[in-house]
């Protein structure tokens, strides 16, 4: 067996770790915050991944050959910023620039470094984002290259993190590699399994994973390891280093109470005699494997959106995944992911015509969504669909997405109580909500399948965190295929100069409120009927002419009251100067149980029925 | 070895097993919808459960010793149903009514059955609920009552449920079963692993339970794997049991396409006919163990909150922990769980008070919401704490509990870009959105320690999802020890008979609204100043007062803009007749980096000198 003395690039590696955790400790210290102990552990896991097997061009991080290194743990930041440093990448100058305002160099990696494909700080989503990047190489790229992704013991303990472990061997995605620092300490005291390195083997074991165990601070070990995990063999391969936290400055080495926290300035002195100094050198890093080529851009075809002749209703979920299959023929760029229910949100339409971009998720949500964000890095347009309750699963990866700049498309199925019979756990009443707290984020519900079609074909051009809330139930065709829907849009579907009221509606509600004009104006009242199928961004321009209808507003949503369609209107209204108008929210005030759509509808105060009364209290006050 | 024929048991379960086959096909047919061939799938296994294991008085759900039953697969409600028919809770005609409007028997299980603990649906949340209930069982109730799970075989893919296998081994759950139902077959096609029972084995090992793998149709192993796990030997229990799909009906058996598909009349008059007609027997099910009793309720001693003296300046975040440790003290049904940062949340408190009722989650923020939702079926008072940001990780468990009528308190800390240097990832920027569109929730943010104090004790008197959002950097003391606050309260801190303008702000914006009255009344404007501390339910009669200061209203908060404290605002006006004030909302508009609290709270437009710029712009057009 080969010892470490017996390698030659020992002494680069010790000259590198060293630096690391210098540099780990100065840039912390500098900022008065951080995590260097959290760097500290994996500094010698970094070292020989940077100059050893890492393939990456620091000058072209857009190479599509490049490597992709992900930290997980998010935390250890100073580290990876460190390590650009050591690559030359970033500036000494710049680096203890760490944690300041304006600086790039964020308490959590975010991808206005070029050099990051993802914002992590969020854990467990690192790796599971690792894998949907991953799936893009092995699967559509079909490059050589390998997604490293460094983990952190705490993180260990999320769902999300199983979700990944399970998908990459589902994928048998052996370009990804999981290096799990296992350095004992959480931010409070021990972690669930301690330094049980075993215990982490056998879980990753099980999932389909090749794990390697290792001391993270013996470099005969962490190379084997390296070079074992660069082998593709048909799995994906785990590293799982016991290190110890604060490793290589005394007073911090597997203490308690060191998490998180900076050292002053006398400490930091302290730490940087034991670690023989700073120094700034800079280290080579292999440039990427050229030995393949990304395929020439494929043609692009022109789009033909499916058209709906109006002869029978439609649900919008189906012109969802008809307009997505058609946007899969003219554009190749386009994928499509979906949490086990293609058959239910239509993204199965995609899946029969278009196999190889489509992407089974299976019933994990995160995942889901990570594996679009990763597409993203990757420059695909990715489409992720399941039932619009279930996006409150992966809400978090959602934020975080926002925070990637990652440009997804979201779609969710069986909006609001209108689905009926199966009960309100698969009822989504606050998706609207969510995605539009969502920074940046576009927030879509159609009510017809020309517009659902239109829309899905804008949703692909459209950048950041795009939503599109479709409805279960066919419903009546009400736009031709010519009529032209643009985000920001909206629709005045009927209004005269004799109006008194404006009714806001979208998707499902709708349609009961073309039914309230109707009964209306056999009543001899005058709406406005506006179709808000962009709820953010909101058509203010359109909303303000209710100026001109008694200034007077009937909002009507399948959803909380709560952040939705309502709250947007009134929202619109903030903006501008003067009064706001007369605003009547009807949204689903109680919680729904199984029934009829239209049971269901009604008891929840959003039907034509009580639309009408709405707006006989509100401009009649009967 | 025993054969099945040895049994004389078998003749019971195989009419059991039949029963619950008939009235599953019976059922969903009757509805027009449902999920009948997964219900088949588990008949047996839940016919052996039933007679054999279940100790439950279906006379008295209330009985502290009951076993608890959860369908994790709450897909498979028919089964459920036709159970409780069979052990006589329910009768034949009410069976029928399933998924009817005003039936109790709702598409998926909910708590508004009195034999139901929580409500299931969505996938992956009845095995991490059953580790609360669990946790109930073994530490806190310390009685010998056991959780039986009924688990999909697809759901296996959900990030959560490997966190509830995590927990329960950690915890030594031994009280607690997972029966896995290995159908194969999931909504739309093959799940990943089929019927790979070997894969499954090796998963729920590593994740230290003990793991049965059974053919779920053979009565002699579900017997002797029901019988091994009701023994206690430290570990959980999973049988994992292979099954088939629709069993017992031809035409359906091991089919793929008859997912959530009820049968027509025909097809189930056919079905019955192979399963030997309807029977409407009733079973006779064992009452539960006795041996031990509830410990009687321990006394609860007078509330003794902390109070601060405004001598230096404390965080809402110290002040929760401070608050929870006397909660604590005076009520021993107060329980706490955190998701691994404590020392951050200030949970710790109350852990080192009373290690005996503090649960560490680690990081697994879904497991730690379903902890508390468990303990909130035994009772208990659950609070749980991480930070703001992370909540949008488990927001399908406290969606899932509003519908499960659950009783629990959490709180969120590092709320919004006052947090400073750490970066987006850890500021919780969509918490108040998040949390008010949840059914029936109470969303409070207290600005200062003794505020924060009543708050806490206000929580736990509060029914439903109460949350909590605290702040990070220690902030000004501006109540006295005495000053008192309710849910659905604010406080005018400002105000004369000459008011121009009302600043409206809660937690750390209040601050700022403070300093900017100020500065304006140095400037001659006179501003009423609102803390919106409950945000909702808000106090609307309050701020309904702004017609007295110029009908103009500057609402600010550290948060999109979107669903948070302006929207709250907002909505309260449009629930009254009337046109609206004029209403400017300041909030969180562009994507936060790393900074200084100031810095970023200036750069966000929601600091002291941006209120001032938007009254000015609002009362003098300047």
């Amino acid at each position: 067996m080969t010892t470490t003395e017996t390698f030659p690039q020992v002494q680069q590696w010790t000259d590198l770790a060293q630096q690391l955790r210098v540099d780990s400790i100065r840039s912390s210290t500098a900022a008065g915050s951080g995590h260097p102990t959290s760097s500290m552990s994996a500094a010698d896991l970094m070292a020989v991944l940077l100059t050893g097997y890492l393939h990456y061009d620091f000058d072209n991080p857009q190479n599509a050959n490049n490597d992709h290194l992900i930290f997980s743990k998010g935390h250890a930041s100073p580290l990876l910023y460190s390590l650009f440093k050591a690559a030359g990448a970033i500036s000494d100058e710049e680096l203890l620039t760490l944690r300041k305002f304006g600086s790039r160099l964020e308490g959590h990696p975010t991808p206005i470094l070029p050099w990051v494909d993802v914002a992590t700080g969020s854990l467990g989503q690192g790796l599971p984002i690792g894998v949907g990047i991953a799936l893009c190489g092995k699967y559509l790229d079909k490059l050589p290259y390998h997604v490293w992704v460094l983990c952190g013991d705490s993180e260990m303990a999320e769902g999300s993190m199983w979700e990944a472990f399970d998908h990459a061997s589902h994928y048998k995605l052996d370009n990804l590699v999981a290096i799990i620092d296992v350095n004992r300490l959480g931010q409070r005291g021990e972690t669930e399994l301690g330094w049980n390195t075993t215990a982490y083997a056998a879980r990753v074991g099980a999932f389909g994973w090749n794990a390697i165990v290792i001391d993270g601070h013996n470099y005969d070990e962490i190379n084997r390891a390296f070079a074992q995990a660069s082998q593709p063999n048909g799995s994906p391969t785990a590293i799982i280093a016991r290190t110890i936290k604060g490793k290589g400055v005394s007073f911090l080495e597997n203490k308690n109470g060191w998490h998180g926290k900076a050292l002053n300035k006398e400490q930091a002195e302290q730490a940087l005699k034991e670690l023989d100094h700073v120094r700034s050198k800079t280290f080579p890093v292999h440039k990427p494997d050229e030995s393949r080529q990304p395929a020439p851009e494929p043609p692009k075809k022109p789009l033909e959106l499916p058209k709906y002749d109006g002869k029978e209703p439609v649900a919008t979920r189906k012109a969802y995944g008809d307009a997505l299959q058609a946007l899969g023929a003219a554009n190749p760029e386009v994928v499509a992911m979906d949490g086990e229910v293609s058959n239910s949100t239509f993204a199965e339409e995609f899946a029969k015509a278009f196999p190889d971009r489509y992407f089974e998720m299976y019933i994990a949500e995160q995942q889901m969504v990570a594996a679009a964000v990763g597409m993203s890095v990757r420059h695909r347009i990715p489409f992720a669909s399941t039932f619009a309750a279930f996006y409150a699963r992966a809400y978090d990866f959602v934020r975080m997405a926002a925070i990637s700049r990652a440009n997804i498309r979201l779609c969710g199925s069986h909006a609001g109580v209108s689905i009926g019979e199966d009960g309100p756990s698969q009822m989504g009443l606050e998706d609207l909500s969510m995605m539009r707290a969502v920074f940046g984020s576009t927030v879509l519900y159609p009510c017809d399948p020309n517009q659902t079609a239109q829309l899905v074909a804008q949703m692909a051009e459209h950048d950041g965190i795009v939503y599109m809330r479709t409805t279960r139930g066919a419903t009546p065709v009400i736009y031709s295929p010519d009529e032209e829907f643009m985000v920001g849009g909206s629709k005045v579907l009927r209004q005269s100069e004799n109006d008194e009221v404006t009714i806001v509606a979208a998707g499902i509600t709708l349609h009961e409120a073309l039914k309230a004009y109707d009964q209306l104006k056999g009543q001899g009242i005058l709406a406005r009927v506006i179709d808000a199928y962009s709820v953010k961004p909101i058509d203010e321009e359109t909303l303000m002419l209710a100026e001109q209808a008694g200034n007077k507003i009937v909002v009507v949503e399948d959803h909380w009251p709560e952040g939705g369609l309502g709250d947007a209107v009134l929202d619109a209204f903030s903006q501008r100067d003067g009064p706001l108008p007369e605003v009547v929210k009807l949204a689903v005030q109680s919680m729904p149980g199984s029934g009829t759509p239209d049971e269901l509808m009604e008891e929840a105060g959003i039907n034509a029925h009580h639309i009408v009364q709405a707006v006989r209290a509100l401009v009649r006050n009967v």
